[in-house]
């Protein structure tokens, strides 16, 4: 059997700390460990694992994810949802069972124990269950069926996310369990899957018969295939499980001091009870306020009662065509990180940070000429075909249109302000060669 | 008569948005226009106008406030508290009946008209009292005494910030005033008043017989020279007063929308009700928060409930040792403004603003190289003697131990992004010529 973790997610529910393009698996503010590299650790004990993620997200995982290769690392040539995620990384595999698991779970590795208990049949499509702990209206719910074996069960039905009446009604039954979006399956089983149901992600995914995946319809496999399937079994799981969707989920899994204030980063909880405080590059004082979520990010303060904040999403939603929606100041990429320090309006100011051995593309910007002074390390800048150190407190001028390489050619982290001037600022006004 | 404001007080009380080095006066959060602004427009009306303040705040007047000569803005030596800053304004200016107020109270214009009907007479000071609206505790109280004319009593009493009980004792009773902050006298009064009662003021600030202004007590013209002198009357203004002491003092004048949410900067505040929302270059989302008060600037978050907002002072005082807690990111010079945008350990990114026709003086620095980019407008900058002028996206070096200067010689704005490196960055390295 294979693990492959789907980490093709957007992070707005966990907002402004990540954003479209800087999701929430990344964010390391339980005990210093980010959520995917806890579910690469986890699983690797099971198996090999791949991961599944995106062209814009790749660069995440060279630099932030240790333990495994950047060849199991597969991008989706488009975020489509996890039916087509899930085909595409079996379109890429050899014939195997495979564990499809999400990346932004808290899970205890009793779970593993389970996994090794179980194996889909052939024709299975194998989900995990947890038992309700209360009427959560923020889970799926699967009705349990027929009793197969000590851990398996068939299932009878799906439910999205239901209202309050009717969590409540699957909690008192005792019949339902929560979805915990897994999927275990063999690779035959999921493709013939595929072909039934959703037959147009089978043809370009699979076939190849057609170009198009960025038009695939975003579809979910649950909606997609599970919902549809004759032959659903789930096995049920007892050990710690939570869906980190939202600032809530992650206040319950930190840890609190006295008050039952739980802090991330440089914030100074006073006279203050039940309250969340996350801070990035930036001093956070609460003073006397209660069960209250304050998130601070260079861009953005965010203050929201910590019992509303399953509202998050909406709110990011409303404030739409605001830059700070959807970016995030910080971004990776394969070679270190960039920070925005300040824009104005013929100007951008950032910092980078180039790993050592790491090196930029050769690139050249129609419309920005760019000013370096390395502040720490020591850069080898290639430019107009020759190759130039410069070393600490030294700096460099890209003209526009200049074609222009920074490496690392050192041993030490390599930072460097960059100062851009021009017209147009954008991310996109790049040619590489 | 003249009238002279007292401008040299510290902004601990509305901290993160004012520093000890950057106080309160100058935050143009209500319409726009600052407290000082507002006093010195005002007052003009009157008479001529004179601002007593420290060195530290001299440039801020240049810079920040209109309608006023900056001979007429006198700088205290040091800030020992009103009693030594009366003392020296009054050594400095002529022979007049003078009105001292201070700088960050809220203040109808009709308190111009109490001032025409009232002169103060030879040996009395004359103070402004304000009629309590309820056992307040934050101001000082004056007891009424025998009524001398129709606008004129005499004081028979003061007292300090009370207790809530007394306050509420001074409240019912209808024989107390709040007392205003403000002082009437002729210079002759004030002078042998000190002369009485603080005799070391006078033979330092007067007399010039002993240096040390800096090693003179930290006293109040309250407590030094009107509790102990004999002839203190009191005049009654019944317009709008109140205390710019709090975020709640704030709250309460500024403008509500329909929720009554008062919000300044980049603030959304969203199914709130009662908030304070302040931002200083950031997005700041208030989502079902009530009465609370939210302060983002630049390097600090602060989140408090309205009605405590009176306990910032003693936050601040908890969070010493912080720089946050003293020394704000932007400082204001006289030629205009820098922003502090990164601090690493071996680097500065500041932005620069220089005003048209102003210049930085003639520096060198021990311990810092700086690479300046010019992101707006033209530079005159002069380096080893020689004028170099550094046109709109190009840059200048210097090394450590050079002498330098920037000016902006043009008709716009000339902002310039600032890289220092070297292992000691703080401001008091510089050798002035």
């Amino acid at each position: 059997m294979k693990t492959v973790i789907l980490a093709g997610g957007k992070g707005t529910r966990l907002w402004p700390l990540s954003r479209e393009d800087y999701p929430k698996q990344f964010l390391k503010i339980i005990n210093g460990e980010s959520l995917i590299q806890r579910s690469v650790n986890m699983f690797s004990k099971l198996s090999e694992i791949y991961i599944i993620t995106s062209k814009q997200l790749y660069p995440f995982f060279s630099y932030e994810v240790k333990g495994i290769s950047l060849e199991n690392v597969l991008q989706e040539p488009a975020a489509r949802g996890t039916a087509p995620a899930i085909a595409y990384a079996l379109s890429i595999l050899e014939d195997d069972d495979y564990l499809f698991v999400p990346s932004d779970h808290m899970l205890d590795e009793s779970f593993l124990e389970l996994v090794k208990k179980v194996k889909p049949e052939e024709g299975e499509i194998l989900l995990f269950g947890h038992k309700p702990e209360g009427p959560a209206t923020g889970y799926g719910y699967i009705k349990k069926g027929q009793r197969i074996n000590e851990v398996k069960l068939k299932a009878s039905g799906f439910f999205e996310k239901p209202d309050l009446k009717e969590a409540e009604m699957f909690y008192k039954s005792g019949e339902y369990l929560w979805n915990m979006g897994m999927f275990y399956m063999k690779k035959k089983t999921a493709e013939i899957a595929f072909k039934r149901h959703l037959p147009e992600v089978y043809d370009v995914v699979f076939e190849k018969k057609a170009k198009g995946y960025e038009d695939l319809p975003e579809v979910s496999f649950d909606k997609g295939i599970v919902e549809k399937y004759d032959n659903v079994s789930v096995a049920e799981f007892t050990g710690l499980w939570k869906d980190m969707g939202s600032w809530e989920s992650f206040y319950e899994v930190m840890k609190k001091d006295k008050d039952g204030n739980a802090v991330y980063g440089d914030v100074y909880a006073l006279d203050s009870h039940g309250s969340l405080g996350i801070s990035e590059g930036r001093l956070t004082v609460l003073y006397g306020v209660n069960d209250l979520a304050v998130i601070s990010t260079r861009d953005v303060t965010f203050v929201i009662p910590r019992s509303l904040s399953e509202k998050t999403k909406e709110i990011v939603k409303a404030l739409d065509g605001r830059k700070e929606a959807k970016r995030s100041p910080i971004m990776y990429r394969s070679w270190g990180y960039y920070i925005i320090l300040e824009e104005g309006p013929r100007y951008k100011v950032k910092k980078l940070y180039i790993a050592p051995g790491k090196s930029l593309s050769y690139q050249m910007h129609f419309h920005r000429a760019e000013h370096w002074v390395v502040v720490r390390g020591t850069a080898k800048v290639t430019y107009d075909g020759k190759e130039v150190i410069v070393a600490e407190n030294e700096s460099f001028f890209v003209p526009m249109g200049k074609k222009h390489k920074i490496e690392n050619p050192g041993k030490i982290p390599l930072e460097i302000i960059e100062v851009q001037t021009g017209e147009y600022l954008e991310e996109d006004d790049i040619v590489r060669f």
